[in-house]
């Protein structure tokens, strides 16, 4: 997806929430805003927005000269979805339909996204869920994921974001397993995960893990590692979990399953639904789950 | 008022929000944007906020090539106030305080701002007009009100927006008119008043108007016309309505009645109070009614 005009706006102030969550420096602040102006007035609109994102990241890492400083955010949502875990894993297990449930909660999932969401709390966190265990899926959409999921010999699951990747740890555990690679980001960025995420949740214990190669909170296939981009090509079909992955990949030739909240006006005009509502697309395929705000 | 950071980020909306609503051509939107992001990126925060909104908007008439888009919405928004007149103005005689009423009323009337609130519908003008007409004042501020407008022998009254100026008129009426100077800007920006709506609202009837002599949506003093500068050194007190006014004016050590709707987070924050509640600062005593969203 290219970056429209209206993403711009947010760049910006995604740059100064970023950079006043990591430091009370005002100068560092004005700095960082200052640059990510004047790459902006400069910046390729046919680029994806991911890609901006990971500019604006990598400027705030240096200038507060720390390489994660999401760390603690991100370890802090592992945790609390952690001790959620086994509630949601039993759920599942006395369902009549345990990928149908599983599903919505990796789609649930994805509201853990300071990103778009710098004020979640675990009230509203809890009220998603409660939503994604007693709102169905869009019909035909579970057959579908059923039905591609089935087929395929290798499948890429691509992670998004710390907290999330355990709801995605429920739903690999409904699927087959062997045929599963998941990945993760290359290098810390935002609270997108990375191997350490993937290693505290347990998911290197029960799939294969790669990372893209890249700080890119998204897919760009140009700047990933040689493993990831064969990994890629060699999978039949790709899992894409939330908005930054969408952003990246919705145009790649690909067979692809893309599970994401809508979380703002660009992505939702460009889909045709509402903020807040659930997305799933299934090769090509668009399935959209209304939801009232909780 | 200095600019704040965060004040960034709503500047590039608004730009972009301001070419969208007078050319639906995306180039032309774009230029707009990427010369804001370019200007801004090198701006001095010392400026106030209004001197970037001056910019912005200089350069989207230029690029229009219209000296007046928002002619229409004006127009409209001022014959819209004006079928409301004599129903607010009816209120006002039968109250047995028709001066706190007025007051009230143009209170009020700065909602009608597409600035800060481009999407206002004629309903929610509507909640507004009867919460003004059925909150009190905050305690002690009609009494200073009068206290300080009945002591001046001068007074420069410094217009905001169309519409709103008709809301102006019904509390010029209840001061004494003689003793009154309105100001509107000295040039066509967004929507605020021009000589034109003092015209059609009939505010040149009942008092002397002059203007600013510039287009900045507030008063920056420095590129003032002498004519101006006069008047309000001359002036001794101000009455200043709306945002833009006190962003550019509250530093200025002069006698001052600023009556304002608190519109954005930053302003909010400057004032410790919150969004959407009514300003009254009366010669640096600072009186906040809180109101609850309509």
């Amino acid at each position: 997806m290219r970056t429209y005009l209206e993403c711009i706006p947010c760049f910006l102030r995604q740059s100064l929430d970023g950079a006043k969550l990591v430091s009370t420096d005002r100068g560092l602040q004005e700095k960082v805003l200052r640059e990510v102006l004047e790459r902006a007035s400069k910046m390729d609109l046919s680029d994806n927005p991911p890609a901006m994102a990971q500019y604006i990241h990598r400027l705030i890492r240096q200038h507060v000269n720390n390489d994660d400083p999401y760390r603690q955010i991100k370890q802090k949502y592992n945790q609390w979805a952690l001790e959620l875990y086994p509630y949601l894993k039993e759920r599942i297990n006395v369902s009549d339909e345990p990928l149908g449930v599983a599903l919505r909660l990796a789609l649930a999932g994805n509201i853990i996204d300071f990103g778009a969401n710098g004020g979640l709390t675990a009230d509203q966190a809890q009220v998603t869920i409660e939503q994604a265990l007693s709102v169905p899926l869009p019909g035909g959409a579970l057959e579908h994921f059923t039905r591609a999921t089935g087929q395929a010999q290798r499948i890429l699951y691509i992670g998004d974001n710390a907290g999330e990747i355990v709801f995605d740890r429920l739903l690999l555990e409904e699927l087959p397993r062997e045929k599963i690679t998941f990945a993760v980001r290359g290098g810390p960025v935002i609270n997108d995960v990375t191997r350490e995420d993937a290693q505290m949740t347990g998911i290197t214990e029960i799939v294969e893990v790669i990372d893209t190669g890249s700080d890119a909170p998204g897919v760009i296939l140009e700047s990933s590692s040689e493993t990831f981009k064969r990994c890629f090509e060699q999978s039949e079909i790709i899992i894409s979990k939330g908005q930054g992955n969408f952003e990246s990949l919705n145009e790649v030739p690909k067979r692809a399953i893309f599970l994401l909240k809508a979380k703002c006006p660009v992505i939702a005009d460009h889909l045709q639904c509402r903020i807040g509502d659930w997305i799933l697309q299934i090769e090509n395929q668009l399935y959209i789950q209304e939801v009232n705000a909780g």
